[in-house]
């Protein structure tokens, strides 16, 4: 009867993929370090409940908070954000803060603000597979990134745009634990892309969801940061997008996170927003602008030491379990391990046998690459296993893989 | 510094001029009959707080609530949709429903399925602002439906297009009480839209947000409903794409609403949800389902006494107070009515002098146009304004009109 667009393009999505993964979870008597989402023990649901009350039981207020609001976000809510940034380097005012449902949702717009098929996009590879979909809706042809161990040369990857009649349109980078790797770039490789972005002219795009969830170490200064220092300290003249979120520190259930950007850039994006959903709902607006003012730092500090404690337990079990020729990262923050197996292994493969055999579930690497390779490598989170459950699936996981070697 | 896409296409979107209306708004002393919002006063803020309450109350409710979950929609609210459809004629299950954040994302969600740059939408001339938005992403042309007064011939829909080099990709209306002009589809135009769809085999849009606010007369039947009954009551066999929300009955404040459509559409666009935000808040979700279950005939039937009361205050006053050769629309429900001034007059300048002369806000009818016609024309709203604001606004802009006649 008709001929959808987008359909050509879901195929290349592998959403399907994700959503039979998460059906594993599901499954009584599984171990499953394949979820990346947070620990809902962390959710500060008293202080929601809370909030929520407190404004539907004012008349005014609740009128408010019912209604359709502005496109770009709560002033208030843009207010706390701004002077979140300031906190990192970035010297916003709310003026330079969009509030979209998710960080999915201010990826999903770049998307829509920046590419036409058959543009060039770079990302690393692997990448957060949650970007890939919402570029991929706009057809971009990617090209990777390597920001840690060398980029190519700017005109390596301009020409090859230009080859299939585009141009690079952005660079993506998750640079903090990063989802899938747990890796953090450092002040160097930051510096790095920031001068690839400036000869080929192109915005970065920076994707913070795991910043916070930091458990040693210091912290490496913002890409955007960086980069307003570059220009005076001049947020506007910036070619940095800082897309942040609630969803990994307080919770993902009110869909709320942020674009930080120069001004024209936000405007734009503020129109998308307006095309795409009005606004996102104001009372979870008004509930999170309240619940970041009253519990943000503790609620940090909370999930930091909650997840260290079980990155330690993986990590001790990784070393105590996995035969030689496993090798794996070791992230100062975030959810996840980056586990890389012998050559021979193929992680798809594996996940079936996990599942049947060890009773124990994952992400196989290959998903989070755009380019086909990465069949050797699988993820683990330990976000929602006990410490008790992560040592007793890394020891099932690494009996298997030992047998299979 | 880059190039974006969507720059070119804002400046067609028209998002600053509602804006600005908008903000005429917030003027005290000016009489507004410009939103198109739901009245405040309506929204059944008690049985809301409760619903927060009891689900932040529950341990593991509350951990289920405030987590990210599945991009098709929290499973017992799209049971209740169902239901919903269902008692429209509408055979759907729950795989036959997409929740969205208000229909406005379905609208969004449609634009980017269907639309390549150059392809046809078919809209009614005035049509929402909001779909014009929503499409205008994706680049269509538009061209021109008169589903009551008549249509042109399927091959001349199709030739024109083809001319633009693509093809008509649907049809979009707003059957029921309409934005702008207030007026409703017979169930002659429905049918005669339906055989135009077929011959051009497009989908329909069927855009419904004001259906339930109807104050009198009869039903007139859901245009999916008498397509289905074509396809022998088989929903998976329809074109028609049903957009509804809850925005007008019940509060846009939680941002759901919801696509009825045959499951292949459903699953497409639940890919799209998914890259777009992940999912709707789940929270939202669960208050929309307790609150739909046990309030939503009630409060229809309150919305419906309130808004009626106010369109009758409307009509009497224009009756009395607007001079010879000015006519308007007379809705069974919704929340606007359409005026149609002499020829020598425009919106867009009256707009101005009513608010520096009169004191009274509305928006002309211009924007509501794809083809810069409907100059002479002004959309007036009774949702928010009281009986008497009414008749005070209504008697001052009749007199301005008529000193100007």
């Amino acid at each position: 009867m008709y001929e959808p667009r987008y359909a050509r393009r879901a195929e290349g999505m592998r959403a399907s993929e994700i959503r039979e993964l998460l059906k594993l979870l599901e499954k009584p008597g599984i171990i499953s370090f394949a979820g990346g989402i947070p620990d809902p023990e962390l959710f500060p649901r008293d202080a929601i409940g809370n909030a929520y009350h407190r404004i539907l039981a004012d008349r005014a207020l609740s009128g408010q908070a019912l209604q359709y609001s502005v496109s770009e976000g709560y002033q208030p809510l843009r207010i706390w954000i701004a002077a979140h940034m300031r906190k990192l380097g970035v010297p916003a005012t709310p003026d330079n803060i969009l509030v979209t449902s998710g960080s999915q949702q201010a990826l999903e717009f770049l998307g829509k603000l920046f590419i036409t098929a058959g543009d060039t996009a770079l990302v690393t590879a692997p990448t957060y597979l949650g970007a890939l979909q919402a570029f991929s809706a706009y057809e971009p042809r990617y090209d990777v990134l390597r920001p840690d161990t060398g980029n190519r040369t700017p005109s390596s990857y301009r020409e090859a745009a230009a080859v299939n009649g585009g141009s690079v349109k952005f660079a993506y980078v998750v640079p903090d634990f990063a989802n899938p790797t747990g890796e953090t770039l450092s002040a160097e490789a930051r510096s790095g892309l920031i001068a690839l972005a400036e000869d080929l002219d192109c915005p970065i795009i920076e994707d913070t969801a795991y910043v916070d969830l930091r458990f040693e170490g210091e912290s490496v200064p913002a890409i955007q940061a960086l980069d307003v220092a570059r220009h005076g300290g001049d947020l506007n003249a910036s070619r940095v997008i800082y897309c942040g979120t609630f969803s990994k520190t307080l919770t993902p259930g009110l869909r709320i996170g942020w674009a930080c950007a120069a001004e024209p850039v936000i405007r734009r994006l503020t129109l998308i927003k307006q095309a795409s959903d009005l606004n996102s709902s104001l009372i979870n607006q008004m509930v999170m602008e309240r619940l970041a003012t009253e519990t943000y730092d503790s609620q940090v500090a909370k999930a930091a030491k909650h997840y260290r404690a079980r990155r330690d337990a993986m990590l001790n079990a990784l070393e105590t379990n996995m035969p030689a020729g496993v090798t794996w990262t070791r992230p100062e923050g975030g959810l996840f391990i980056w586990v890389r197996l012998p050559d021979q292994f193929d992680g798809g493969e594996l996940l079936r046998r996990s599942i049947s055999d060890a009773g124990v579930a994952f992400v196989p690497g290959a998903a989070f690459f755009t380019d086909g390779t990465g069949r050797n490598t699988i993820r683990l989170s330990y976000s929602l296993p006990t410490e008790a459950q992560i040592a007793d699936g890394i020891a099932r996981l690494g009996k298997l893989i030992a047998t299979a070697i």
